[in-house]
């Protein structure tokens, strides 16, 4: 077993920090300096160094969603667990916040009704309270189908996307949808996300607020 | 772009499933059938086939866990994200149930008085709670280390612990104390585990009850 070193517990992190910026260093990647939080706060969620890969963000896209929460944006997740592991402190130092619509009792209802998941109307119902809203998806493809369709039937237009839901059914095409669809977003292609993913990239830009 | 599949939504994780054993087939590999249910469920929750090498089984463990859950046992997290996964309404149905110590302001008040993490106390508040105990641990390779202080000590020994802590820093120490501990476990060798992962792995436990 390799030895054990005692570190502080405010440490931790920092030091997490510095291992992963020293082995992508030895890997010879160079990340680009406005993403380079988001994507090594990412790695440290998951241990996974697959998203340097994989994780798109469109132009402007982070000054954009910190303007945005400037703005007491909500933050709209498809999971509870997502909603947990957003820092909702430093979001309310901005008048913003977080919130999810899946676990509503109307939207259980009229999802089964209309033969849908819970995500997609969930996403209806986001998208009819007031202000900026950013859309911040780790788990459902049906939750960013249901904001592609609005967008198309010019019913609504999200204010910025999070596209990293996980999985196997239409995972990949939904985040697709969002590339080059001129919503600021930061997608991760492919089929891997997740709820704990979703969080890092918010709390990644609310940390260099 | 791939061609869009209409699923409706009781049958998209069947789908997922069918398309994850199918890989796995073609990839040559074979589950064994104890642990099948959660292996494909945290392939699942990540998208990452690489846990079907890293995930440890100790003899037994799931018929273990089972027999704990009927027993009413608590599961214990360590971050709120990993019990807000966890499907709390089937725990119920066995007078079983999932909780967390990390927001409790006392276990805040010692860790930063002791120069520990919340984690490490907030595994000391858990051990004194009465009935049997799963601890379920996704994030901090310091809460396994208070554990096995404990177990050192002969202060306290855990029925049976899920280890799927994620990251750089002792991770995987943390991880390799429980596989020869004599504690029925699962654990997740090397840096790559998290919240979704363990609620995931709980969630299947359940699933087959």
């Amino acid at each position: 077993m390799e030895e054990l070193e005692y570190i502080a517990p405010g440490d931790i992190e920092k030091k997490s920090f510095e291992i992963i910026k020293k082995e992508l260093s030895d890997m010879g990647v160079e990340l680009p300096p406005e993403y380079e939080d988001i994507i090594i706060r990412v790695i440290h969620t998951t241990a996974d160094f697959d998203f340097v890969k994989t994780l798109y963000f469109s132009d402007g896209v982070v000054q954009k969603a910190r303007e945005l929460i400037k703005e007491g944006a909500a933050i709209i997740t498809d999971t509870k667990m997502a909603l947990s592991g957003i820092n909702k402190k430093k979001l309310a130092s901005f008048n913003a916040s977080a919130l999810t619509f899946m676990s509503d009792e109307a939207v259980g209802e009229e999802a089964k009704a209309r033969g849908v998941t819970r995500a997609w109307v969930s996403m209806e119902h986001a998208a009819r309270i007031s202000g900026k809203k950013i859309f911040a998806i780790g788990n459902a493809p049906t939750a960013l189908f249901s904001l592609h369709e609005m967008m198309e039937k010019n019913i609504f237009s999200p204010d910025l996307v999070i596209g990293v839901p996980v999985g196997f059914v239409n995972v990949v095409q939904s985040k697709e949808l969002f590339l080059s669809s001129g919503i600021p977003c930061i997608i991760n292609k492919g089929r891997k996300g997740g709820s704990t993913v979703c969080a890092a990239i918010v709390n990644a830009i609310l940390k260099g607020m």
